[in-house]
């Protein structure tokens, strides 16, 4: 092996404080900064330092519990005021991120179910928790990789788009879980990587994680792709998502609808890594998912220089949405689903409750 | 009509100089210069101020001229002498530019054919020669345009790829040609123009000229063009194309052939705007098109900063080649060719000889 395989996490807890991976650096620099104090960790969030649904979860967690572990009540009616006013301020570091307030909101529970309990064990607790949002994130992550794992062979080449990596969350990402248990088993995999316009999830995360973990990894601009399927080079693709309609139409970052077209045209096996708590079962259909609109500006003055004529409309929908009959397997931590979805996620979601 | 058409020739000749449009200013500045000199020619050409194969042939035509116009000599052994090192001057601004040689060559002939005249006589031939070369460009275009527009509505909506437009050659461009002429008649054709990286041509030079134009044009990345499609929104798709094999399989800009492939999954119509002169007899099919491959640069390091990370491998084709059967028409100048392409090539070219 001509390289060390160096995983770089998120996040860290070391030594009572929390460390993140500054992603905003990416890929020029490789830097973690620590979040000493809740104002810390809300910038960090507010910047985009972490990004990735599951890692702002994490970070808020830990940012939480930063708050109030220096607390210097005795009375839990005025502790739990104080860490719900710190879990408001943090909630509002990204107003869109679900996972922001799922998390926060398990942290207000625990210490909830903690009142009784002396305060030294309210905080330890409290700790205990973040550590579970992490642990079970990324365990959550290495069954989907594993799942993931199944589908594919020792020698294999996988195309995927943006970043579902590592970097979104605790551990091994979603979409390249299993890239990166192929590598710890010593398969020799190699990765295609859309660049993934317009802000190149795909050039500045995906290409840097795998680069670092000594990944065969080859960048391409995102209309590379059907020419270097017709060459015979992939053998799957894998992508993250977003949301899955209980008919299995899944939505997934701009450009992933297009892949599975392609796909399917040079018959390419289309996955999708989606953890369970993506499938939402009260949106029946991909018509349902409301297709977020971003600014003009991310496509017209990308890379820090104007690059269309001032005044040019742009039309930049930051999804899409892949129908169910793209796809050949939608792949979560508690198994492998194929078609027909609505029989296959209906099963899942009753075993669920 | 609430913006005037303003068609901003990419080449114009005024009092016995070589006007234009400085193509590395695009979009953020309109700035023609003039070229006196033959060396002037030669830079503008060197540093892609002129670009697009027809373009730079009329350029290299009238810098040609240019470059004997102030002869002294009386004879025309000296006068061909000079002629030629100014030939050969200009063939070496841009060494792969078959256009470029193919213009000078002519010049050349044209000075032999005139030999037994007068050097004042001469001279206005060789300014005639680069006229007509220009004029005859702008003829085919239009006709291309035309026979492009016989398979189009009033109302409908086009996407194209990369700038094959008024830009690269005299007037109206290939792929551009029926919009502009659409435009004239009073059609409502909307456009979506993909950005077209690495390069970002769409971005920068199709939008641009088409928004001088006054033609509704949506600038999108590369990868939601099959967004664009599912919606139901694109009515056509015309590209441009480099070479045409005798099977009718046809090369063009990286990102067509995946559009052809999106185009056909969604019974959306596809044509390639080809002058006969692409059309090159000698290549049976697709597969014996090389595909250059460029700098990897153009993909890491777009517009002055580094988007991935030092030391990852790029793969970076210019081309990719579009098989036959996905082509719904291949629109020459002489007319529309249909499947099967080898018979319809066949007869055009028989009919050429």
């Amino acid at each position: 092996m001509n390289k060390t395989k160096n995983y770089m996490l998120s996040l860290k807890w070391e030594e009572d404080n929390l460390l993140i991976l500054d992603q905003t650096k990416l890929p020029e620099k490789t830097e973690y900064i620590m979040l000493k104090t809740v104002k810390d960790v809300w910038e960090a969030i507010f910047k985009l330092k972490v990004r990735g649904a599951p890692a702002i979860g994490i970070a808020a967690a830990y940012g939480l519990y930063i708050s109030i572990r220096d607390s210097k009540t005795k009375d839990f009616k005025e502790f739990y005021k104080e860490l719900k006013a710190n879990s408001d301020y943090l909630a509002s570091s990204r107003p869109t991120a679900v996972n922001l307030f799922w998390a926060l909101k398990r942290m207000e529970k625990r210490a909830q179910e903690s009142k009784d309990k002396s305060m030294e064990e309210i905080k330890r607790d409290l700790l205990m928790e973040a550590h579970a949002i992490r642990d079970e994130d990324e365990a959550m992550c290495k069954a989907i990789g594993e799942n993931l794992l199944t589908l594919l062979k020792d020698g294999m080449t996988i195309l995927t788009h943006c970043n579902a990596g590592g970097l979104a969350t605790a551990r091994y990402g979603t979409a390249l879980a299993p890239i990166f248990l192929a590598k710890d088993k010593g398969w020799n995999i190699k990765v295609f990587a859309d660049e993934t316009r317009p802000l190149l999830q795909g050039a500045r995360l995906t290409t840097w994680e795998l680069l670092q973990y000594g990944v065969d990894v080859t960048l391409i601009c995102d209309n590379m792709a059907a020419h270097v399927m017709s060459k015979g080079w992939i053998d799957a693709v894998i992508t993250g998502c977003d949301r899955v309609a209980a008919n299995g139409d899944a939505a997934n970052k701009i450009g992933t609808y297009g892949l599975a077209v392609l796909a399917k045209a040079h018959n390419i096996p289309f996955y999708i890594a989606a953890p369970s708590s993506t499938i939402d079962i009260d949106t029946a259909d991909g018509n349902g998912i409301v297709i977020e609109e971003r600014s003009e500006d991310e496509v017209s003055c990308g890379f820090g220089r104007r690059t269309a004529p001032e005044g040019v409309k742009v039309y930049n929908p930051a999804f899409d949405v892949t129908p169910n009959h793209l796809i050949t397997a939608i792949v979560t931590e508690k198994g492998v689903l194929r078609p027909p979805y609505d029989t296959a996620i209906e099963k899942l979601i009753s075993k669920k409750e």
